[in-house]
């Protein structure tokens, strides 16, 4: 794994929290997405070579909605960049983490996405993420 | 702020944690230090040039402990590296964010840190750190 790429926080609003966000790096957000197959809008934030992403639910069966409606908001995921995505999912795979997507899918900001099962890494979503090139 | 110094995770077993989190960078800790103020054990893995801090409860009374027992293991907080820590607490608390400690305090790994109340960022607990040099 080569760096945080980015952390995911859950939000209910995306408008007020791009405000918040704003003054807490003194920069605003420099880019929003809907993702429609996961049902949020996200914007994202530079820190240095990390990313902060924010996340609202666009419907009440999004996950963001559900993890809101279970945790309140707050930080939902950390992804860490990787270079060989169906390499890392295979070695991890082999470590016993339970992997969510065998298949790595499609995720905001360019990149495959695959996702690691909070029960096998001590309560904590895991996002792993490889750029897509070209 | 200069990049995300490390994120903060609170675990039952750091023992295990270890192990486990060596399985998921494929590389060991490489350091593990007590902060009997804050009565945690703390344990660190680099990932490129961010870190993962890994939070073992010392005693009942521990932060870490009220968290784990209030909302299970999982990720704690977010630690953000600055310049000027003073500066920092001034400028969040003139933009309304609600600081837990104005007078900066010693943390873990020779920082200097002060933590940002989750209530007045989105459920998330910041952590500003600054490295103590010489």
């Amino acid at each position: 794994m080569n760096k945080i790429e980015h952390i995911g926080i859950a939000v209910k609003n995306l408008e007020n929290s791009n405000e918040l966000f704003s003054k807490l790096f003194g920069e605003p957000h420099y880019k929003i997405e809907e993702v429609k197959s996961e049902g949020v809008n996200t914007s994202f934030f530079k820190v240095g070579d990390n990313k902060i992403e924010l996340l609202e639910a666009t419907n009440e069966d999004s996950p963001i909605a559900k993890f809101i409606n279970k945790k309140g908001e707050g930080i939902h995921h950390i992804a860490f960049d990787v270079t060989d995505i169906e390499a890392e999912i295979k070695r991890l795979k082999n470590e016993g983490f339970k992997v969510l997507n065998e298949t790595p899918k499609k995720g905001a900001d360019n990149k495959l996405v695959a996702f690691l099962h909070p029960k096998s890494s001590n309560g904590v979503l895991i996002e792993l993420c490889q750029e897509i090139k070209g």
